[in-house]
């Protein structure tokens, strides 16, 4: 049987004018008119598409305070931060140091496979699950810095803030990208999907 | 025959990552493999749904530094600048103070009139060409502080750069869109419309 090294996947909503959060890091920013269509879309990634999930200290508090200390129950969740002393809940994993070794080494790991299609059998193949980079900026500058993620997915709200958290603060270099797909949906949100060049 | 309000479109290029150009004012980031549609369309939309640019000093001079001293010659030029002293090209009028009151008279009056299609004929009314904004962002932030922009149209680039001139710096507050249109093309860069809400 061959296998692939797992795929990671940024998967952040965005405004327009490319902000992930505003500069307290609070999300309010995003219309909450919500499409099933989407909704569905993305509870399939969760359960299909994805089998880890990954996050900055920045991105995991503002749930963390209104008491959501495991926000994806069915990944393997770790939340990089070198100031948290310990983690608030058994199933997350806090990653205080060497967060571009420690990604490098888990995109090696077989992870869950996906279902097998008629196809993927035929060939003999494994298809690992991909990993989901849920943000914030710093950590996946990090992580394209040091060329580990394969994919940029976002989900492009309409509306502009002006000003707030940016996708990928400060890169020292231009990453350029493949579009593979959108999709433009009823309550106006696109889902842009790229693949990063090499 | 009835007339209506001409519509000003923030008609921009931006990163995903939402950034219309380096902090320097260049625009090197953005990728060149062009694509015949998309510059069809664009010179078709400069053609016939335009009559008049609008622009601030930083969209304007990386031009002039290269020897365009009138980037849009089918159109009614106006660069805004409180330091240029005076207008490089006798096309190019240069308005030096405020842009918001000169823009809202600019909306009233009647510019040319598109191609009269039968429908439009029929029913007996004008319909002005529109307003393009060309940028930058402090000129886009002021005219959406003032409520004088009717829509937003991104040519979103597939690429990261980190950092840059926003697309709307310092909004008082943030702007709901609707989203009217999208369109990709084989280059990567997808065309996102947007009605601004009231």
């Amino acid at each position: 049987m061959q296998s692939q090294m797992r795929n990671l996947k940024y998967h952040v909503a965005a405004t327009l004018d490319g902000f992930i959060a505003r500069e307290d890091d609070s999300v309010d920013c995003f219309p909450m008119n919500l499409s099933p269509e989407h909704i569905m879309d993305y509870l399939n990634s969760l359960a299909s598409e994805y089998d880890t999930v990954l996050m900055g200290r920045g991105t995991y508090e503002p749930g963390l305070k209104v008491g959501v200390t495991d926000p994806y129950p069915s990944l393997e969740t770790y939340v990089f931060s070198r100031t948290m002393k310990e983690s608030p809940d058994p199933r997350v994993h806090l990653v205080r140091e060497d967060a571009v070794g420690f990604v490098r080494e888990l995109k090696t790991r077989p992870g869950k496979q996906t279902d097998m299609s008629t196809v993927i059998r035929a060939a003999k193949m494994t298809v690992p699950k991909d990993i989901y980079l849920a943000g914030g900026g710093p950590l996946a500058k990090s992580l394209f810095d040091a060329g580990l993620i394969d994919e940029v997915i976002v989900k492009l709200n309409p509306v502009l803030i002006g000003s707030g958290k940016t996708l990928a603060p400060q890169l020292p270099r231009q990453v350029e990208l493949e579009l593979i797909s959108t999709k433009a949906y009823r309550n106006g949100i696109v889902l842009l999907q790229y693949a990063v060049k090499r």
